[in-house]
């Protein structure tokens, strides 16, 4: 699943080859074929493990480190994404690539979907525990904006048309805007 | 440029073939070398045929309509950008499949920065005539937000993760939230 990513994150979903995945994770490309069966479940399962990397880089904190508050572990969920790591830029180059590709690809769409969902749930329950006083539909429709924002700033900062700490101050704003237009 | 604009939004850039493309224009793959010397210079000037399409699609007013305001201007501006028909689904998949492709080409970035930037200012200006009491870098900020904002939730209605009435909805409460925000 990592060399799936970094081949990805290197090349795209299209130009994606088993044998070059092959040769990047040490392993014959039988082997491969005989986990995922064919190339919808490379990808299918390579979605799942950014997902959850993602996941992963954006909630760890460090054991000594004061506990954050609702707000700060909202926003730091949202602006880990937008970080100039090796794993960051290719866990959001691959993501933005099976994103781009499921336009093209109905196989790759319903998988998309539910991750989609599964990480807008995810900021919704932070929110809402900055913002108690607001229903599920409001919290929710303040995660969609939040992370299309996350996704659309991403791919431009990937694709040269944002510099990377500009994004972030963006991205900090739309934080500000959605807690304030929600209730108190 | 309609001819490519249509094979891009048909097959992604990448998926691009020149042979393909001069069948669809009903010209010699000649003729198009001879205009756009190489695959760049075609994805160069598809570029700006689609960045100018937009533009005339979302400021396209019918003769006998009454003026908009500035704010009823700049909604229809970015939702015109959210609709369910050819033309503007070509557009939007062709756009995001060369902002997509920009990650893994350098070649396309400046060109992409450059219309980015325009389409910023653009609406940039509009922000401004609904708030004119505010300096250009909030306008501007306002503007990359909300331009971003449409890529991110444009790439999720083609990519299947989220229903267009939806797309429109948020998009309307993005702008209300940064109208908000800005000086009055």
């Amino acid at each position: 699943m990592e060399a799936a990513a970094r081949v990805i994150a290197r090349r795209g979903v299209r130009g994606l080859r088993v044998e070059e995945l092959a040769t990047e994770a040490g392993v014959s490309t039988a082997l491969i074929y005989y986990h995922f069966k064919d190339r919808a479940g490379i990808l299918r399962a390579t979605l799942e493990f950014i997902n959850d990397r993602a996941g992963r880089y954006t909630t760890e904190r460090l054991a000594d480190e004061p506990p954050l508050t609702p707000r700060g572990e909202l926003e730091q969920t949202l602006l880990l994404e937008l970080q100039d790591t090796p794993e960051v830029r290719e866990n959001s180059t691959a993501w933005g690539e099976l994103r781009a590709s499921a336009v093209f690809d109905p196989d790759l769409r319903e998988d998309l979907a539910r991750a989609t969902l599964g990480w807008v749930q995810e900021v919704a329950e932070l929110i809402g525990r900055v913002r108690p006083m607001n229903g599920a539909a409001a919290l929710a429709a303040s995660a969609e904006r939040l992370t299309a924002m996350v996704e659309g700033l991403s791919v431009r900062w990937l694709s040269g048309s944002l510099p990377l700490e500009h994004a972030r101050e963006l991205m900090a704003g739309a934080i500000d805007s959605e807690l304030e237009r929600l209730h108190h």
